[in-house]
This record gives C-alpha cells, sequence and structure tokens, in this order.
C-alpha cells in the first residue's frame, strides 16, 4: 500500500466582518470558540481588505456580517473575505446574514428592474460562498435564488419567549400591518392563543392617488394589539398602522419585529405616544443614538449560535423549528 | 482583406410540444407564420423523442409547450426539444410555457422540502433554454429561480377586456379568494373602478383543525362578484369561496382566473348552483369533457403572439402592458 | 487557538423513489440499513413532491430509482429528490439508476435529434447530482455524458452464477443477437467456455426496405443457445432471434439479458414456444402480470449494495469485476 | 431616442494552426477566402504562441488544426488560438478538427481510464470554443460530449464518389474488418448495391490470450473486397485482414478509410503484396515520406469548405448528408 | 417554409451610474448618442435601485460608472445595472470601468489575503457582463482574471498629445517614481525622445525599517521631469519622489498620471513648491475642492468614446494604440 | 435510526506524470509513502494514456509533473491524469506544477494575443483540478489566473540555506538582472544583509532598434555578485548581464535561479568565464547532458514535501515561508 491515512477532523471557525463584531462575539461565546483575528481595513480611496491571522485551511467557515448601513460596504466586506476564505483553502464556507440584504427587490415589478436579491446570491456564489444562513427572509422564495443550501432561521421563538414570559395573555389580539404578513401573523395568533387582526391599507376613493386609509378587520377594541412585522426601516408605515389601531380603541400596541433597520427617522416615529412598546432583535445593530425608552433589543446570538452549532455538528437546523414555520 | 462578410439575418422559428399543439397553431396563425414540422413519438417504454423536419441553424426559436397533466411528460419533451434546438445550432432558445410547471412549489414551507420551481429553471438552463416567457407567475420570485431573461406576461388586458365588453359594472365588486391574492385583486379593482372584497380563511375557534370559516371583509351584499384568482387546480376552495359570497347575500358570483387546470372534480365544483359563470384563458388545454355550460374560454395566443412578436422584433414586452402589473 | 474541533464522522443515507421501493428495501436490508423515511406524493395536476423526514444534513447520500414506464414521471422524482437533498446540505449525492433512462437515445443518428442521454447527465448534474451508479449502459460513451464519477456495474457475475449453478455447460453456445453485443458475447463465450455465434440481421435484397434475413455465424445446431443481450423493450427482435435458432437447429434457447423493460407484447413474444428460458435480472420491476413460466428474475440488489458499500468506505468498485468488463 | 442603430453584419474568418496549413489554405480557396495571417511560434522551451495580424472583432471564427503527430502540441496550438480569439471579441467561435484528437479513447474500458475524448471536448470548452467540427468520429457518441452544437460530417460521399468513378461494381464485396464497423459498412454496402462481408477476429481456443483467427462471413471469393475503416494507425490490423481476404480467395482488395494516421509502420505494412489499393482522405496530412505507389489521396478540403459555409449562411448540414448516414 | 426572417439590427445603448455622470455625457456627446434614462435611487437603508425607462432588449449595451469613493457604493450600483440589463435581454453587456477597482489588490502578498481584483472581474461576471473596458489597468495580468473580453486602453496618447503641445521637449527627462512603472516610463520617454531615470526607494541601512532614501539612477540635473505614473491616491509617495527630483537640480517637475483617486490629503501634498504642474485625466471625477492652480485635467471621453465606436461596429480597438503599447 | 455511521478516513496519494518522476519519488521519500503505480503511456500517434493500479477513491491526490520540454506533452499528462483521478472518486485533486507552464504569456502585450497562463488554469480547472501548488510564479497575479486555491511557494528558503553554508558573506552584492525582479532581490538583500544592484538594459540611443547598453546600478567594484532570477531560458540574457558586472569590476559572478529550463545553447552560455557559478533548484529536470562544471543543482523535492504534507493535514503553507515573501 503506498498511501499515507490518518483521522479526518473537522474544524469550526468563525470570522466576522466590521459592521457588526459585536453579534460575533457573542456568537461565538456561546459557541464557547473565538473568533479568528482578522486584520480588516478601509484604504484611503474606500477600498476594503481584510486577511486572517491564523490558518483557515480544511476548516468549516462561518463569515458573519450584519448588513447594515453603508450596506454595500459591508457586503462588498462579506464577499471580499468569502475570497480570502476560498482562495486559503477553506473546506466550507457559509455566509451568515441574518438580515439579507436587498432582500425586498425580490422581484420585477416592472419591467427593466433588476431582482437584486439575487444578485446578491450570485455575488456569494461567485465569491466562492457554498452555503447561507440567515433570518427571517422577506420572502421564502429567496431561499430559490441560491443554488445550494440555506439555512432560513426563524425569530419568532425568540420573541415569543419574550412575550410568554413579559405579557399578560388574556386580552392580546396579533395584528397584520398588511396582507403580506397574514401567514406569519396567523402562526403567532396560533402559538400566543390570541385572536387575528388585519389592516388592509387602501386606496381613499375620495382622494386620488393616496393611500389613505386603514381599515381594520377583526376585533381590536379594548384589547391590547401586538403588530408583528419582519422589518422596520423607516417606522414610518408601522407607526400609522399602530395610530390607526389606537383609533380604533386599542387598549395598547406593542410592535414586535425582527430586523431592525431604524433608517431616517425611525426612532422619532417609533417614539409616538400610540406605540407603547417595540420589541426587536439585534439582526442589526441598534446603537445608543437609536434606543428609546419603549424599545427592548432581545439577542439574536443564541439562535445563530445553535444553528451553526447543528450545521457544524450535522445535526438538524429544522428540529429548532419544529412547528414554527 | 482576408473576410467574407454578408449582411445579418434573424429568423424565426416556432416550436410545438404534443400537450396542446392547438395553442401553438393559434400564436403561428397570428404572426402568419407555420410551425416547424417535427415528428415528435413516445417510445414504447415511455421515452420520449423528438426532431424536427427542417433546418432551425441560427434561429431565433421559441418552444411552446402547455403543462397540462401528465406535467413531467411534457416538461421532459419540451427539455428534449431544446436539447435538439441548442445540438441543432439554434441562436437563441426561448421556453414559452403559459403555465410554469411546479410554481406553487416556490419555497421550502419545511425544512428538506425541495424547490421545484427553481429546479424547473435549471433544468430548461442545463438544457440550453436562454429565456423563459410565462403568464400570471404563481409568486413573481420565481423570475428571479432563472439565470437570464423572463419575459412575464400578464392575462388580465384579456380577461378585463371580456369583462368591459360583457358585464355591466355598475353594480361589480372585485374579490380576493384569500390573501395572497390582493394584490392582483386590487389592480383589477382599479382597472374595472370597483370596490374591493376580501375571503379571509380562518380557523374556526370552535372546532380543533380546521379552516372552516370564511370571512368577508368588504361589502358584497347585492353585489355581483368576480373572483380573481391565477389558477383553478381542484377547484374545491374557490367554490367555497363562491359558496360564502352567495350566503352573504351576493347578487352574481363570476369566477375569473389565468390558469385552468381543472383537475379530479374540478367540472363538479365548478358547475354548482352558487356559481354563475367561470371565465379562464386557455394557457391550459380544456378537453371537450372537463368543459360546462357556465365555463367561457377566452384564448391567450393573441397575447402570447404579441409578446413573441416583440422580443424576436428587440421591441417592448413591458409597454404591452404599461400601467397594468 | 480559537476554533472547535471534532472527528470527522461519514452518514451513509439511502433514499428510494417510489417506482421500485422494494429494490431499495432489499438494497438497505443488504446493508443492514434502513430506508430514510420519505413524504413522496403526486399532486392533482400531476405534480410531485417529497420530503425527507430525517435529517440528512452531512450525509453521503444514495438515492434509487428505477426508469420503469412511466419514465418520465421517476426520472422527474429522482431530480427533485437530488434537489431537496441538495438543499438539505447533504453532503455528497449518487443517482442510483440501474437503467439508465433515455440511454438509446445516445448520439444523433440524424440532424436536429437531440442527445437525450446526454440531457439526462446534464439533468442529474443541474439537481446537483455529484455520482451516477447504473448497470449495464447500452453504450459505455455515456459515463462520458457526465462531469464526474460513474460507477458502471456489471451484471454478468449475477447472471453468471445463475448460469454455472443451473446450465450443463457442455454444449452451450453465446449468442450475440447482433452486431452490437458482440463485445459482451465476447466475454461471456470466454467466461462461459462456450463458443460464440452471431445473428447478423441484413436486409433481403429480394424484398425492399425490408430487415428479414437473421444469418447466423457460428454453430448452433445441436447446441443450447445463451442468446446474451443488455435489455429486452418489446421482445420482438429478440424473439426473432430465437426463432431464426430453433429454425437453424438449436437444441434449446435461454435468454439472458440485465434489463427487463419489458413494453407491450413482451410477455407474449417472450412466451413462445421457440424460447425454453428468459433470465433476467430486477433493475427494473416486473410486476405480477409480465411474469411468465419460463422466467426467471435475479436480484439485483446485492451487487448495488456492494458497490453503495464500496463507494461509502473509498473502496474499490472496481476489483468487484476484476476480470469481468 | 437614445440609441444608434446600424445593419448588422457577418463576418467569416478562418484561421489555421501549423499542423496542416495546406488543408485550411484550400478551404480557404474553396470558399474564395484568405486566412487570416497569423504569427505562430514555438518558444526555445517548446511553449507555443499565436497573435492574429487582423481584427476578427465580431466575426463567425474558425480554426482549423489537423490533430497529427506531434498530437498534443497540435492541441495545445487550436487551445491557444481560441483563447486568442475569445479575448479578441471574436462573436462565434468554431473548432474545425477533421480528425478528432484521442476520440478512441471514448470511454472507461477499465476503472480509473480517463476518458480523453470527453476531456478534449471539455479543454475546447474551456478555452471558449462554442462548436466543434468534425469528420467520421469514432463513436457517434463523441457528440455528445461537446456542451453544445457538434457538425458531424460524414467522409463518405467523397470516397463513394472515387470509387463510383474508378471500380467497376459487378463483384464488389463491402468488408467490414471489425464487428465495430459493421454499421458503417452496411451503408457503404446499400449505396454500392454489392453484398456485405465480415471479418470476425477471435480469441483461437488452441492458443491462449491470442487474437489470432481471423474468420470472414460473407462471400469475398472471387470478388473485390473493399474494406472499410475510419481510420489505419499503424496498419497492422487492417493488413492481416487483407491478407485473410486473400487467403479466402478474394480477387482484390481495396481498403478505403478517413483518417491515415499512418503512425510508425504504417507505410510498410500497407505496401504489401496482398494488399491492392488504399484509398484515404487528407482530414490529416500525408507526407511525401508516406505516400507509396498504391496510395490515393482524396481531398477533405471540399467538404470542410461546404459545411463552413453552410454553417456560416444559416443553411444546413444535415442536407448534405442527406441519406448518407 | 415556415420561418419568418428579418434583417439584423444593432443598437448601441450608453447607461451611467451616478458616480461621475458627467463623463458618460461626454462620451455620449462624442458619439452622437444620448445615455438611456434610467431612474437611480438610494433607499433609506442605503440600498440602491436602478430602472431603465426605454426598451434595451437586444441592445449593445454599456454601463459606465467611475469607481471614485464611496467606492463599493459605484461598484454595486454598477453590478445592479448588469443584473437588470441581462434580465432586460440586452444581447451584449460591457462594463466601462475607466479606473479598475480595487486593481492593486492583484495578488495575494501574503497567504490568506484576498485577490479582490480577481473577485471584481468575478462578480462583474457573475452579474451578466460579457465584456469589460477599462483605462491603463495597474497591471497587465488582470485582463486574464476576467473569462471574456477585455478592451484595455491607454490614456498615453491622451497625455502624450498634451506634452507634445504644452512642454518644450528638448530638456525633457522621462522619471518613473519606481520600479514597477519602469516599462511605461521607457514607452514614454521613446514617444518623447527623452531620457529616462528612475527613483529607487530603498531603506536606509542607518534606521531601521524605514524606506527613506530615494536614489535617483540618470540625468535629472538641470534638466524637466515628467514623472509618470498610473494612479495618485494620497500622493504622498509622488510627493517624495518630486522633492527628491528637485533635490538632485532638476530644472522643473511634472507629474502625468491617468487616474487622479486622490484621496485625504491629496491636493495639499500635490501643492507642494517643489512640483510644478500636475497633469491626470478624468477616469475619475477630479471635484472643485480637489482642484488646485498646477492641475491640469484632460478628457478621457473622447479615448472612450472611440473605443466604443469601434467595438459596436467590430472594429479595431488594437489599432487605436499601434505602436503605443 | 436509519443511516450507518463511520469515522471519516484521509488518504494521501501521490501520482506522477513523466517528465521527471525522479522528483515525484523524492517527495514519496520525504513523505515515508510510495507513488501510485500508474500504467502510462503513449500511443504510436502520439496520444497519451494513463491507469492507475490502485483505488484512488476518496482520496486526496497529488498529480506531480515537471512542465520540462516537450511541455505540451506533459502538461496534456497531467490533464489526463486529473480527468482519470475525477473519473475514479479522487475526493481532492492537487496539480503539483513546481514551474507552472506558459507563466510567462500572462497578459496581452498586444492586441489578438492570448494569456495562456489563464488558458492552462482554465485546463486544469476543466480537467477537474482543484486546487494548484506551484513554485515561484513569474508573476504572483498568476494566482488569481485559478478560480481555487493557489499554494504558491517560495524556492528561497532552498538557495539561501545553501548561501549561508557556502559562501562568504562579507563582500556579497545581490543583483537583479532587470527592473522586473527588483522586488524579489530586494528580499535577498535584506535576508544576506548585503547591498544591492540593479542591471538596467536600455536601448543606445546611437543605435536605432537595439536593447545593448546594460547599466548598473549600484556597487560591484570588488565584490561578489550574486545574481538572482526566477528562471534560466537560453540564458543568454543572464550571461550578458554576468558579463556587464565582470567588465564593471566584479570579483565574481553566482547566478542563483529557480527554474532550470536550459533550452538550446543555455550550458554554453552559462559555462562562459565571466560567470563563476550557478545555482538552480530541480523544479525541472536537468540531465546529464546539461549539467557542467559550475552548475550545482539543490533538491527540491524537500520543499514540495513540507508543503503537501502541510495541505493534507490542514496546516499552514504560508507559516513555511513567514517572513519569507
Amino acid at each position: 500500500m503506498s498511501n499515507i491515512e490518518m483521522a479526518g477532523q473537522k474544524k469550526l471557525v468563525l470570522i466576522t466582518g466590521r459592521a457588526y463584531p459585536e453579534l460575533a462575539e457573542q456568537v461565538a461565546a456561546e459557541l464557547g470558540a473565538e473568533l479568528v483575528p482578522t486584520d480588516s481595513r478601509t484604504f484611503a480611496n474606500g477600498e476594503l481588505y481584510a486577511r486572517f491571522d491564523e490558518s483557515v485551511r480544511g476548516s468549516d467557515a462561518f463569515v458573519i456580517q450584519s448588513h447594515t448601513n453603508p450596506i454595500n460596504e459591508w457586503l462588498m466586506e462579506q464577499l471580499i473575505m468569502v475570497d480570502a476564505l476560498k482562495r486559503a483553502s477553506a473546506k466550507r464556507i457559509t455566509v451568515v446574514a441574518p438580515f439579507y440584504p436587498y432582500s425586498r427587490q425580490d422581484k420585477k415589478g416592472r419591467g427593466r428592474e433588476p431582482i437584486s436579491a439575487r444578485l446578491v446570491a450570485d455575488l456569494f456564489k461567485a465569491a466562492g460562498a457554498h452555503r447561507i444562513m440567515s433570518v427571517d427572509l422577506h420572502a421564502s422564495q429567496i431561499q430559490g435564488f441560491f443554488d445550494g443550501p440555506v439555512d432560513h432561521l426563524f425569530a419568532m421563538p425568540v420573541l415569543l419567549e419574550h412575550f410568554r414570559k413579559t405579557i399578560d395573555r388574556d386580552d392580546l389580539t396579533v395584528v397584520s400591518p398588511d396582507m403580506g404578513r397574514v401567514r406569519v401573523a396567523d402562526i403567532w395568533s396560533d402559538k400566543l392563543g390570541a385572536p387575528l387582526a388585519i389592516i388592509h391599507k387602501r386606496r381613499d376613493p375620495m382622494v386620488a392617488n393616496q393611500v389613505s386609509v386603514h381599515e381594520i378587520v377583526g376585533q381590536v377594541k379594548d384589547r391590547w394589539c401586538v403588530v408583528v412585522d419582519d422589518m422596520i426601516d423607516t417606522g414610518g408605515t408601522i407607526a400609522k398602522a399602530a395610530e390607526a389601531l389606537k383609533a380604533a380603541g386599542a387598549r395598547g400596541v406593542t410592535i414586535a419585529c425582527t430586523h431592525p433597520i431604524f433608517s431616517g427617522q425611525a426612532t422619532t416615529h417609533l417614539s409616538q405616544d400610540f406605540i407603547d412598546q417595540v420589541v426587536v432583535t439585534d439582526t442589526l445593530p441598534v446603537p445608543e443614538e437609536k434606543r428609546f425608552e419603549k424599545l427592548t433589543v432581545l439577542p439574536i446570538a443564541p439562535l445563530l449560535a445553535k444553528a451553526i452549532h447543528e450545521v457544524f455538528e450535522d445535526g438538524s437546523v429544522t428540529s429548532m423549528f419544529e412547528g414554527a414555520a
């Protein structure tokens, strides 16, 4: 026999971009691991650079990046890291993007538009990613944009656990802020044993070209409304929904959401009187200046850590959400 | 100079599978062209075969197939035709699939499921298709499953024209049969200048594990309801919706739908008393035995022919639907 | 050190389509394993669905399907299963197709024909298959259609073992039913220590456009002829060969063949008097209604199980056939 | 309108490698074109180089190379030319390989062998070739090795025309030198209205491990035998076949073959007394020192030129051989 | 005949990103064309969007973007535009990147580094680009990073023309600011008929870890030095080179460079006394606040326009620089 | 549980082409392994063949070839071996090319040239190689030509160790034979603590079209010059450099180089009086007839063996050269 043989070994390595390193550190802590020390830099003309200080050869690498603004910067940094991992002989590369960038551009609404969410999947593939892990995709179809496994995690268990601990469930009503979210709200309604209401935005036939009427379907009067959504961007729409609920007699309004984008005037919008509570996870960083009194930020790191653990050990990510999705 | 030069020439060729050749013949007639004579066969063990009797070299080829049951048979036939075109030096190959096969399997609802709608896009690509043309995709995101141009056509103008001609618009209400179709119903409501109603299927809290309540949002009493949907499969769900509308006092119920799959008991379901009229296009064939008195089948061929014409002449498909989507 | 390490582990999983689940069950039994419980369904309009009930993450997965009629149905089911495995993070996916579908369409006999056997390889690749395992390919060149490893198994040892046990070898003659099979017949002749005869189908110069003369090369008079072929489809050709052999004075005729397609009138053809015995393997299912008295069906499962075992353990498939091919 | 438009133009360019430039020159002459002047060189260490002296931008380029010994040299030169064409913006690149290199290595005869004929197709693809044109592939399945159009030409019309002019057909017999060539010999037999004979090489049961008996099937006594084959390499096998024919009483033996590889002792073998005539085409160059009295070399350039013309003008290559293949 | 035929037509469309639209406008003006009106936007969270207001179907599209800071933003915008063009059925897509982004990261200087210049080529490919056009690549090898044609333009003719008009050539010396630029400086020296000098940066053996000595090779005393470089980033290095030249007795120092990145303190560095003149092109925008008295900015648009014209009309880009490269 | 599990195992296999099997044997010896017995052949017409005599299934395979003349032959042999490994189910395939073929054709110097170094990377990829290992690439950018990991090794430690042992360092000067090698010479200068000199080849303004002046920058008088280069092809250029050094008063001239191509008159050139010593590695074989008295050949096998060991065991190749590159 002319061969050399040895036992196979698996090595997990965690790498973080610079958008929100604290998240990756928490993930590492949960796993009892450390992040690979990385030399990340921005050159004078804006070009980025990354180099790992330790060998990643043969490893099962997870590159964690949180796609907050400047989102293209962080996307490019992650792509560069994937390229470096590929060329450094990492065995398997998983892009961890808790908030999937460009997820709202998931179809051509009109001719000659891009499908940027598909483009992002193609860019990850081109750079060398084998897998993607993400939380609460804006449309589940985005899984189909990537030619490979996508671990689609759900933040609902994290949010629900908080509600079970902190909120009296007797007079709750789950509210879907628009038609697109009814399916998710339905599951919440089930899990909390609470009735469902839906807000239907429609054109006021009296006023041309305006979406002004928020019709509420279901009972909200004298009830505590939990409005569930996947992301809050500028917060304008959801604030109007809350206002409509209060106007309809709701006792209180809690907003539960996975991705706190919090662009522009978001903090102002969400701090208004008719909103009683906002609960989000930290798939995106919420810096001090965007925090406000009514805001609760739940850590998403334990969920990511659990999923990475399952992926690394060939366990089951599906079973983490049995009955949830 | 050592070269031979000549003026470039474009050649349009139309090819049809055997699922619904009448459709392709109508498209050809609209275009003033003829189908390429093709020797299509099924061998004793079920294997398929196709060969074109004329040269397709350098052509802009459109392969028209209607994905009715047995759907895998017709899908495979179309793939084989694309392979034959590729090897016969066709310049550009467009798959025309008026009803996109497996469009409802467009995401992983649970772990370890396929995303068959993406798989279908991959199979077309692997066989050699450069482009896809389809009508009313179940989810617009399916456009993003194909790595190339997808001409997404809308049957609404065809259906609307029929309604404008045949129905008195004064007491119409457009009805979305569930949450997923509200966006399309909204456009109908706009185009017809008619109010919108929505049917919300919800669990009856009194009865475990059953979707039995069809809550109707909006005014339907004494109005003629036009229920709009993208496809009718067995027709069970839409029949229940119609029943609920009549129970709520609707004066009449018309069902308007693009894809008449009409599986199993569809004809029985749709012939029931509380349905007054069913209007569909023929993206899928509706054989004699599935036709019933209340059914109107509108030809989709003119729309396909117009789109093929625009694609071939580098015109604009988008402008065919300006304001429609 | 910032990494988590653990010993590598390999996991074999067996999955079966619905064409011939008994075959996969036998393979599993041979291996001392169980099939992964799978939810496989056909929807009302003919679309297929499959979902695995257990995690297949990181596994070495073998998807067994027997491509009997309706062959496109079973091909599509296998493709869907491969897609589901890919998206469920299986590490390596081997398509087990004991009878390779469309293997006779392995070249362009004329212009503008497809090469469907290549197309099938491309479809498996597009769906996500890494490897193919098949038995007695119609043309060995099909191995070259797939861009990856193909484990080409030979049923000859299975068939030969039967002959060695059951047939008196003294007066045997191995017969190739046409020119294309001489190479295989030659090996049989060697293994059985029996002379070779060849049937040469040729046009009768007296009758236009007819292949009517079966010229026999070699001694068959008073000998027991073993006609070897790779597949029996409708059985017409091989029956005529048998008839010619008997007419030439053969004492008996045994037909030995790997793939029992048995289309159309096959049972009738093969039951005729001038055929004494038919021996096949069950790479394709032979249902009760196609069985007849003279037929012996040898199980192919042990061969497949042995090969899967070698592949999984990085042993040698080649050595299973040392001297055979 | 913001665009600039102009009429499309097609430009044919012909390029030749250095293996057999005379062939390309003849093709150009037939087409009334000139070869693109090319700077081709071999550097001191054996590395090759090629640069075109004229723009090939937007052209329909045909790269003609004749794969004679040193075959790897010429293969690499052609690959380099394809790469240069791709980078110089040629619109479409067709590899013209009259004798397809490595065509005999078209399957794995045993485990752990390469399939070099597929590899060659992959290399052409990797370099940037869109299409392949070849003459009389050793196995038709090689067409399926390339993921794109293959124009498979047949030399038979060229050879047949010669025979029709020069040979008295009354006492001809067409001979297949082995089982693998029967299909082609059959067509010859048809075209020439001559009977068919087959040589069956078999092991002499008296002598171990030797292929020594050339059994002749069919009538050859007192007839003029035309042995047809696709290639002559060292000529040893075909010489033995001729010897056997003469021994069996043949009046004369003509060998007709497409590819004159003529390696090693070929000239000696073919000059032997029992061979009366050898007719080949010049898909491969036959240098003066390999020519011998009985040899006739027919030009293949007219066939290639005709096919290139059909491909360039989107005509039909199939119709060139209607009834021939 | 069953086909529709028409003459082929070519359509040139020009599209610009938002980094430096004035450049694209100048290119369009040179060509006598107009830019395609495009709706380009940045959403609240930094995501970008682009949609073309006119049909680009079948067109030969050129997407012009100038990769200035924020460079990742503009790179992503261009990728999105390419994706939109691909999905809108543009026939051919050329990325015009006058300054190739990340061109300095063209190799792994150390282990575990990315090769970002290759990554950028891969991203363009993944988005759907068929071709790249760029000016003065930092390393010519970058052409080899893209799997397709790269039109590599040279700014030298633009710069040289300026010098021929404005500078007295009698006492000129061309200076290469470091070893990497000698090859280009050599050509300048040739074209201007001026001698060459080289600055060799070396470590001062007296001082640890410092590159402080600028050794000058060649005669610069009493001569006017033209320092040629491909890009000026912060300008620190080139300012030190100028200082060294003046210290060595140079009569004057002109800096000629293609890409004015002008990051950070560039304006300050370049305004220093020992620099007499700076001449650049506008492959990158030079906003008012970065302009200074000694600076001359030459327009690159005519060169780009000429090259686009040659590419569109299948002319020759090479001949634009005959003798230049 | 329905699965079979077992511990993962890694198997290293070493394979050699026929260009320089002694090198591979030394590598194997260093690793304590044996080469896989391989049946390698050249057929009569120059076609190559290779088959492994042992199973390579699941292995980590390294295919070692030394690209000496006939270089295309050996390149093709290596490609064929990679194809055979891929089809034999090797898990990972690394091409070991100590001297990267066509490395000097790494860019388009002029229009319509190939980039053959990129082509070679594409060919390796097409054949199935996952990784490349090479020594002292002519341009580091070549790493970016391959879409996967490239282990770029440096021969400097091997050469330096020799110098440290054999040469008195007091009066050494490191010489770069042209501008392109300064970066490497700089590192040598550092490592040996010796000053640097550079030879600048320039056109003699008195004589048209000739590179005749070798200007020497730095002190060489009375010093022992070590001229460092990556490869010696015909040796003409380097001999002239040595001559110039001696003419400038150098006490002695040693030439240190990685790749001894030694084409044509190399031995004659290098044996001239003004060269005192030539030190090379054996990345390419140096046959007896090319050896001369002043030549020292250092074995490269230990370096390759160490790198293969690191790659196989997921160690670090980078750390082998810490501080060297």
